[in-house]
């Protein structure tokens, strides 16, 4: 496999060596299943509910890995990075667990709750912009002034965090052989695919994208790298682009990108609500989305996965209207 | 434990029994922590979470264990009982699974959300009024026609069915020594407590009730069965009243009884959703209310109660708000 750490900046033992490092602080998050949602979709499905992990999404893995591999110097120095949602309070909360210091650039217009949580976990918010160009600039501007270090979303350690998942779900079940991941800037499902396909050559990487920022799926077909000039999805998390350290592995091991419109996505939410009982955020739903779409359906090339994992991302979203509806609601 | 089982009808050996009958039906349901509800209350807090058992709530364990108990003869003729909720669908899909019919009388004002799930597992509706008397007169037609064999919530099938759940939980996390546990008809409770002081005798275990139910609460202080001539509160599951089967065992064997405001449920149910990522109705989120409460917190008896199960008793609740909060949906 070092052909592919060369390859990919990552391989199967560096996310093994990210779990055992991990390990002690992350949770281990349990698989569910319904024989309703099996009914519905034709198929045997494993939830992998990345909504309990610390932080509410699978992002804590990734920061933490990252935080965790600072030498003490920079550790103490402490940490930047500009998100508008889960990957800020994810990194906030790895930092705190460790100690040190975290800035968070966070753009305008980021979902209440996701900036609840980085105060929660006490990292220390600094407005930009929305656009990305701003991100950037004020995340530099903090960077130059702080001798801080940057923790990419998209970075190398933070892919290799996310890989683990994968580690996890073929341990609690064997069988699976496909498995749907999210896709927005490619750390999840890079790690997720270059971890499965290494213990299990045959599995299938399936991306489930909102068809309103479907820069994978015309990367794919592009054959190179394609950023979107807008986005409109109401899947917040799954806004961003392909970079230069995910598009390889999602150019070669996601064997195909579904993409669902957020009237699928919203139904699907609804069905881990009320059927999983499980508490997940537009982003998080999309890989059940994508199993029950015309265009999984009848797609034959999935004829014969039978047991699907997917990879429930993340749980926090403003549910402010469900408790207004209830008397005596704050 | 003799004794036990002659005073209880039912006892730790039954309750085991039950455990291995049921298993390969049933979910083993994960157990839940939450670092920021544990800052919240104080104590290190364990939720086992029956809302992902299949129908949605622990009484699938009990009307699983009636269903498996009865002899081949009465199990071909079928089995009736009048629910309005939970344990509705819980008989209707165990008796599914046993393809066996499941006739269920059902009083008009049922949440829609569970009717729907008693007519997904192919139950056969029978609408009564609301009161007690006419789903206990429908239900006895029924029977009187039929043949087939009651299944109360209350009995002692399923008494011994949910007692499965403490079993679990002490297998899962060996430190509990406390767990809190909502209060309706005493079923589950009785279940719990009768396993959990069998397994570990210092174990506390302590109700949770809602103000506007509180037959369980005022039962206790006058040492018998007191019932409400009416209730209300937003926990449409916990309205039913003590019975005689149940009442020695929360008579002798339930530490305390906690009453909470709908304003108090309703903010532990928020807590579940927004922390937890769980859904849970509200009936199922008391035992957290509990947990928060002023009359828990200084209450000087629980003080040595460090680690604490919390049974999430079921998640079936009409989310119709929530979706109608977001464009596109159904």
């Amino acid at each position: 496999m070092e052909a592919n750490r060369e390859k990919y900046a990552a391989d199967i033992s560096s996310i093994k060596e990210a779990h055992e490092r991990i390990k002690p602080f992350i949770h281990r998050t349990p698989v569910l299943t319904s024989e309703s949602l099996n009914l519905i979709s034709g198929r045997s499905l494993f939830f992998k509910c990345e909504c309990f992990q610390k932080g509410g999404a699978f992002k804590f893995r990734g920061a933490c890995n990252a935080v965790l591999s600072l030498d003490a110097e920079q550790a103490a120095k402490g940490v930047v990075t500009h998100s508008s949602g889960n990957h800020a309070a994810a990194l906030s909360l790895a930092a705190k667990l460790q100690g040190i210091p975290a800035y968070i650039v966070v753009p305008k217009g980021a979902p209440k709750c996701k900036v609840d949580n980085v105060i929660r976990y006490g990292g220390k918010v600094i407005w930009s912009e929305s656009t990305m160009s701003s991100r950037e600039t004020v995340a530099a501007k903090v960077l130059q002034e702080t001798e801080k270090t940057k923790i990419s979303i998209f970075g190398n350690s933070s892919k290799i965090g996310q890989g683990t998942i994968a580690l996890e779900l073929l341990e609690q079940i064997q069988e699976i052989d496909a498995i749907v991941v999210p896709i927005s800037g490619g750390g999840l499902i890079s790690g997720v695919a270059l971890a499965a396909k290494s213990i299990k050559p045959s599995i299938r990487i399936i991306a489930a994208e909102p068809k309103g920022a479907d820069d994978a799926a015309k990367s794919k077909v592009a054959g190179k790298i394609i950023t979107l000039p807008v986005t409109n999805t109401i899947a917040d998390g799954l806004r961003a682009s392909l970079g230069d350290l995910t598009w390889p592995v999602v150019r070669d091991l996601v064997d195909d990108v579904i993409t669902l419109e957020d009237c699928e996505i919203i139904e699907a939410m609804r069905m881990c609500y009320e059927i999983l009982k499980v508490s997940v955020e537009p982003s998080g739903a999309i890989g059940l989305a994508a199993v029950l779409s015309n265009s999984f359906r009848n797609n034959q090339s999935w004829r014969d996965c039978k047991n699907i994992g997917i990879v429930l991302s993340g749980g926090n979203v403003d549910l402010g209207s469900l408790w207004d509806s209830f008397k005596c609601s704050k």
